[in-house]
């Protein structure tokens, strides 16, 4: 064996320039192993032969032969240093080769459809406007977070959040949302998409029953159906959710999901009588109401509802908040407001299954609270998204005239589209999103069996601006003329 | 009913100074309609008189009424405006109800204990020395990150995260720790216990088998326990994973954990004759390996261990790497190398069940590998630990002598003190706790039956300052000779 070649081969072939000698002749020596060039049972040339031939110090042998040693190539005994057995065919070229596991598991693969990639352009509902929010104050108050830091804020967090941001937000929750809270019974998460998943794994087992809203939100379906959850889908009128007796006695929920504040999709509020019927009867039942306030910061006729979480004294509510809506997407904070009696069990969950950190992150959001740039953030944008929401409603006005109904339009960010039954709007829908146009299906929205009469599409107006509304709008109605037309021609 | 009375009476008791006149007439409203104040049916004052009434303007009080319409509190129809029937009793104070709901589910609550709530002093594991950390450097980084941040960025993210990041990281395993992978392969997590997660939800279904490490690494577990999988616990001997030919008949896997390169906690280092054996053996049964390289930038000896990863083409390993060792825990940030045919379908499952985001942070560390502040960094700390390891090492040797066996010292910032059977090394650790020390048992990391001979300390040493370690090692080997007393009196 002529190592000097062997290694100027390799050198040329498969070697990085950074690696230094030590390196380089370890990895040569175990590729040369595993080609089998140097085959098992060979004995390799003795460190000090080998460093002369080389031209390499002997520690630089040395340390590549302990290398290979470590890793189990080369064994050594009083005799030498031979190659070992490794009782393996040496590797096939990228390729040869599949792999034998089987893939996505089968409840990871149980089908929702994939997301719309692109979120940024009309009609993309849940996106705010990123344009305006104030990105410099942000990072202003963020460099400011990071220089005050102390070096143990590196570390693990509290596995509830940071104490100055839950602080903030139970102040907030209590003044702007009716909520009833201390700042334990606040969690920061990652987003409203985490805090679904946290509860359906930690407050349910896998074949409990948990009550949806349909049609409904599918991310929480998603974490449903994720958490093995049993989805028992709950039709909602113009009122919110409409349980029946027969729903309570044949399956009672262990979870029940609601958006009373602003159904999604349709908008609707939930009523307070039924409001109270559902804490009575969820209390009856030992179910946990989950209230997804997604987006009732932003309202606009009126003062904004209260929570269902504030209505009555221990109600079996766990309130969700997210600051997706608020701030902005990209910063994957939301929060909980569990009751009193989960904060601790709740915790230890938390800090054994989904550590936390983000420190800085966390402080100079609590910071954008407790500042007031919050609310004048909020009120800003409450004075935009009226604009856009007004602009889109002249604008449906003229290009739909009285067949088009609009649902929601009071609060959020969306509304929700009427049509009739013979605009197929799933069809639409994909026909718009090769225009560049997001506008999911109001039909996509039924959990379970479709229902009649619920066609239409979810338009997010936040990300519009109110001078291209009219545009939009025109070329949203042309497209549901001629799909109109192809279903049902002459 | 005095309407100005009822007013005044709310105003100076429940009311925030904060509120507007039409807020504070629809909380004393709504506060005197649920106290059963205003009783169901009762006929509110006509809006023209009330205002007149109250001094207020008579758009204040419309507004008050319609939002108590809108939340169904009161009915309106041409008679005037009603209180509603509520139909439920008004709610009671604080204190008196309790929750139904029976809290954590039964997977939530399979008991681990918690994990140590305080990290930072001698001996936690797994925190690196967060004092030495370039936090200036960062902070400039990321500072530098925001503002060239387009709004757009301020969206959702690519599900598998930032390219930039990616790429950067891809080239850094490729050259530091050989593994096999384009960008493509690359997923951003936030951190190892959330890709441990992501792994053992999408990968595998309820009861399907998962080997792990006896002993080993407790986060792991959780994971899978979550999961309910099946944990099958395999022996770990001097060189790793010794699975019996029994193990791969009577319990074949679906998932296989390792830590080849510095097991956990022991650690030992998977020969490349088992690596190899292993990579075949999970081809033929259709197992996915999943290879967590927790900490084995920090070497001591001889250049970095490659990756089981690379070892073999189409091998069916996903590897998993983190930040949290290598820059710090807050941060928050993780990476998984799967194989290429399950880059898509995780793709789709991430962004449906935990949409991502964090640009700037991520497209910050990207900047940070790139430019080579992290191998910087990396060179930095190693030499730091080595020199920490050395007077641990030294300490030991002082305060145990002959009775202690040091293991796992090579690689990592954590090693293994190892002592004799009579040693009661769950009771000496919860007493160091009391003293302030964080010195986890060896025997906890058993996973199922205790194993005999295996008790002793993990010490992780990266955050103990070399010149502290003498006493902490003394005060620690005192309370070992106290409780070795204890368990054997004279």
């Amino acid at each position: 064996m002529d190592y000097a070649l062997l290694l100027a081969n390799f050198a040329t072939t498969d070697a990085q320039p950074s690696w230094s000698q030590q390196r380089l002749l370890h990895e040569c020596l175990r590729a040369a192993i595993r080609s089998g060039t140097l085959h098992a049972g060979c004995r390799l040339l003795a460190t000090r032969q080998l460093a002369a031939e080389l031209g390499m110090a002997r520690n630089t042998i040395l340390y590549a032969f302990e290398q290979l040693a470590t890793e189990g190539f080369v064994v050594t005994d009083r005799r030498g240093t031979f190659v070992a057995h490794l009782n393996v065919a040496p590797p096939q070229r990228a390729g040869a080769g599949t792999l034998g596991h089987p893939g996505l598991s089968a409840r990871a693969a149980c089908a929702l459809p994939p997301s719309d990639p692109a979120t940024m352009s009309a009609f993309a509902p849940g996106v705010p406007s990123l344009d305006d929010f104030p990105i410099a104050i942000w990072r202003r108050l963020l460099d400011r977070a990071w220089r005050a830091l102390a070096a143990s804020q590196l570390n693990y967090g509290d596995p509830a959040g940071e104490p100055a941001l839950r602080s903030a937000i139970a102040d907030h929750l209590r003044a702007a949302r009716g909520v009833l809270c201390e700042p334990s019974q606040v969690f920061i998460t990652d987003g409203t998409q985490n805090a679904l998943d946290l509860c359906s794994r930690s407050l349910a087992d896998a074949g409990d029953v948990v009550w949806i809203e349909n049609p409904g939100y599918r991310g929480a379906l998603t974490a449903f159906r994720n958490a093995e959850l049993r989805v028992v889908a709950i039709d909602v009128d113009e009122h919110g959710l409409a349980p029946s007796a027969a729903d309570w006695r044949d399956h009672p929920p262990k979870l029940i999901y609601v958006t009373p504040s602003h159904q999604y999709p349709f908008g609707g509020v939930l009523s307070v009588c039924r409001r109270l019927a559902l804490i009575e009867q969820a209390k009856a039942v030992g179910a946990l109401i989950i209230e997804d306030d997604y987006d009732s910061e932003f309202r606009y006729d009126g003062p904004p509802l209260s929570a269902m979480q504030g209505l009555a004294p221990n109600a079996p509510v766990l309130y969700l908040g997210t600051f997706s809506k608020t701030m902005f997407p990209a910063l994957r904070i939301g929060f909980m407001v569990v009751p009193p009696s989960l904060a601790t069990p709740l915790a230890q969950y938390v800090a054994r299954s989904a550590p936390r950190g983000r420190a800085a992150d966390q402080l100079a959001l609590a910071e954008f609270l407790r500042t007031g740039q919050f609310a004048t953030h909020l009120r800003r944008m409450r004075r935009l998204y009226r604009q856009r929401r007004d602009a889109l409603g002249a604008a449906v006005e003229r290009h739909f005239g009285a067949s088009a109904t609009l649902c929601g339009s009071s609060a959020g960010i969306h509304l929700a589209l009427v049509l009739g039954a013979e605009v197929p709007d799933a069809r639409v829908s994909a026909a718009a999103l090769e225009q560049g146009m997001i506008v999911n299906a109001l039909s996509s929205h039924a959990i379970g069996p479709a229902q009649a009469a619920r066609n239409g599409f979810v338009l997010g107006y936040a990300q519009v601006p109110a001078s291209a509304m009219d545009a939009s709008v025109r070329q949203l109605a042309a497209l549901v003329q001629q799909y109109r037309q192809k279903a049902a021609p002459l």
